[in-house]
């Protein structure tokens, strides 16, 4: 039952940690379900909107948040992101959800949000050795996420060894170690 | 168990109906914790922040959003918002948290948020025989709950019944008995 | 003379209780007039804009918002939006206009503007035997408007009658005999 | 009877040049009624807030609005702005109201509004020879205005004639003449 | 080498006069590089987004801002405008850039920026013998110019020389001189 | 003279990597010239105004801009922040400026900007062999710098070394290395 006790705990320190710093563009109709128009070749600003005559209440639900989520990875956590993608309704609505499990001693390593919260860079850990869960809102509907360590070090293609053995202060053996790794993205 | 799993598919219909219209202004420095100053007689659109110095981490934090609420009351229903009247640290940040306990067949009755939210007029509904919850991210510091019944049948001063009657289209007898009535707040 | 002195009164009052939460997108250019592109299947947050070289001074113009309007009707007034869908000239631009001839005794019955304006439950009345007139401006392109009988007794589909007959306290044959009037629509 | 057709056709002339670029800040309140505190030495971007227990219906209030103003001046019209300045309840919501009287061939001269309303140098002109008025709804609860001529020409220091000469491609005497004139602000 | 010193005081001086009302969209995506689809006749606020997939570094770029302009003109100044036009990844980012080349006591004459920007008529002079430099950042992708003297002047089709000497107080010959002129567009 | 010529070649460069994603709010005045009440113990968001009667040119002005910086450190660069606190009269105007000088190879640490500016990470670098400098506008008054590596290894109180050795995916004895190092902030 400790886990369970400490997701909710845990509930309010990911709200503290997941705050807002931009706005979406305020919305000009009752509703706007995102549609994509590959096909047309043309793209706006976040997401083009369904025609209002074909929207149906699955727009606005997403199943299966109250499935647990396999957290058996290098940092012992998974993000599930209910933005625009997962929920079309949510477009121009500038909000959107997040469930994170964590495993015993997992982490949502330090990472930032570019669009609609915080900016700050921050992360979570589970201190417990029972299962963790975690509901965050944040104030985009594509708030969107950076891994610093996958950012610097796994980018493709790489940045200049030299220029990151000067900026993290280490030798360039350990950059170069650390842009060999496989850099596991768990959202 | 079955409330369990009701509660997290609950998550999703929340959110699909908290959704937002308007946005807080953008913050200026990295926190702003909110504090109020009274006993100057100087109010803002908001809050004051805190001195910067004198923050804490209690200033991000809320406890016992774990435990259950008594919905035994006449919507069956019980809404604790986590806004930054509760989480000072919300201040300038432009999103709050809300926890909404049901009871067996409980509503949380038809309202809009003022600010930051929505602003069509929604409600939930739990149509199983097993108590429920639901979580809800709001997008601003303090969305606001205007209950339409309760604003309309129970403010004070009271609105004339003519106008009521009028607007409802029912017998002036049956406003006079709702005026009368005892207007419960579950928030 | 007395309709007249209180028209202008009421201005005021129209004003007062029409005010706004909300803002839309800023403009990019000196002008985007509004133009419909059902054909293409392509809907966005708004409007499309004309292209700037067949824009008009048409665009930006409405004629004859100085004739009264019929007030013969159950609330006993008429509202005439000047939105984009009226000026096309107002698109992006973030502000519309209206007019709203009020009976003898008439009503704007209580409603809500769901986007760029108050977001407050309000309604106005005329409480003089001769007729008047108000000009409103809301801050928003497209405000919208939701009248609070219509939407919650006049829906379709219906809400459930029991759920309702809960939030509003009275009994469930109140409810049905209220959902089967007819709600007049004042806009 | 001319003059008062007149008047209500401009009504749309005078919406198709007043309008908006900017929004002022999103309330975080239901109501923030303006009030100055100057004996504070403290100033903030707008207007403090009056106490909330303080505010008053004649807050939102302003009366008169129907009385003809005094074109008899150089430009041949009157501008009565209703701003935050005359009504304090407008503070944090983002719109105001003007009316504009205009003498036969009046002129509301070139202009503009530095913040919330439009930014593109625009004028009013009343082609009768009758007198006419106006009302406009503009996108920020203080726009302010900036006549071109009385800015250019009139501002205390006076801009060098030399630069102004060179602008204006005129004469440095027709400079040193129109820096001598009594500008006239019929606002 | 007076000359280079001035440039860069001047930096701070057109910053002064360089400032902001207004803002534009936020992203709702880390880039969305400006396309034009002008054979599709279809026009947005703005700019459309370029297919991500083909974004490339070039997008970001401009190359050439180190060489001086001409400033052999009229008002003896140049503007550079590094908008959406011309760095194509400006779109949705909010800001802009200027290289403003000025001639021994040359001037950008008195404007204002309709997006974005001040809103406040506004002037740089350069008081010595030698050519100046500025650099000024703009808070939006296109801020746009609206040069006061060519607007009231130059306009096409010019504005009704009876209401312009009304407005400057001048004789309708001083008018008619002035709207023969060729208004030198430095931007 | 190469190094004058990257100079200039670096300032877009230094813009295509100084992007934004959020605003300040609205200005509500012609300007609101930032001052400090520290005495008064009150904190807002940002910064009050100044008494715009006490308003002086010396608001909006910094003088030295042209002096290069010195670069002689470990990352071998100096930003000089042109924002709020060195120029108050940018308080509410949502735009600031930063002069950075780069040593030869020298480089702006991969940093992020958590108010008004783009959010992703990035980073500048000078491949020449002579001295460099650009000119950066950024969307806020207060941009704010987060340098990636002295947030994460030099922050003060450290976070848990185990933390950082998962996330990052190295020995724990690299991290107490890191952990020990002088990370100096080149803002």
């Amino acid at each position: 039952m400790k886990g369970v006790c400490f997701l909710l705990t845990l509930v309010v320190l990911a709200l503290a940690t997941s705050i807002a710093t931009a706005s979406d563009p305020s919305p000009l109709q009752d509703f706007c379900v995102a549609v994509d128009e590959p096909h047309k070749a043309l793209f706006v600003n976040g997401k083009y909107c369904k025609d209002p005559k074909l929207v149906k209440a699955e727009d606005f639900f997403f199943s299966g948040l109250n499935t647990p989520r396999d957290t058996n990875n290098p940092v012992g956590s998974n993000v599930t992101q209910l933005n625009v993608d997962k929920i079309p309704g949510l477009n121009t609505l500038g909000i959107s959800l997040a469930r994170i499990d964590y495993a015993p001693y997992g982490q949502n390593p330090p990472h930032i949000h570019p669009r609609g919260s915080e900016g700050m860079i921050h992360f979570q850990f589970n201190p417990e050795h029972t299962p963790a869960v975690a509901f965050a809102g944040l104030s985009s509907q594509n708030a969107g996420v950076i891994t610093i360590a996958n950012t610097v070090f796994g980018s493709n293609p790489a940045i200049n060894p030299d220029i990151l053995a000067r900026a993290f202060q280490v030798d360039k053996n350990v950059i170069n170690y650390l842009q060999k790794q496989f850099w596991y993205d768990n959202n």
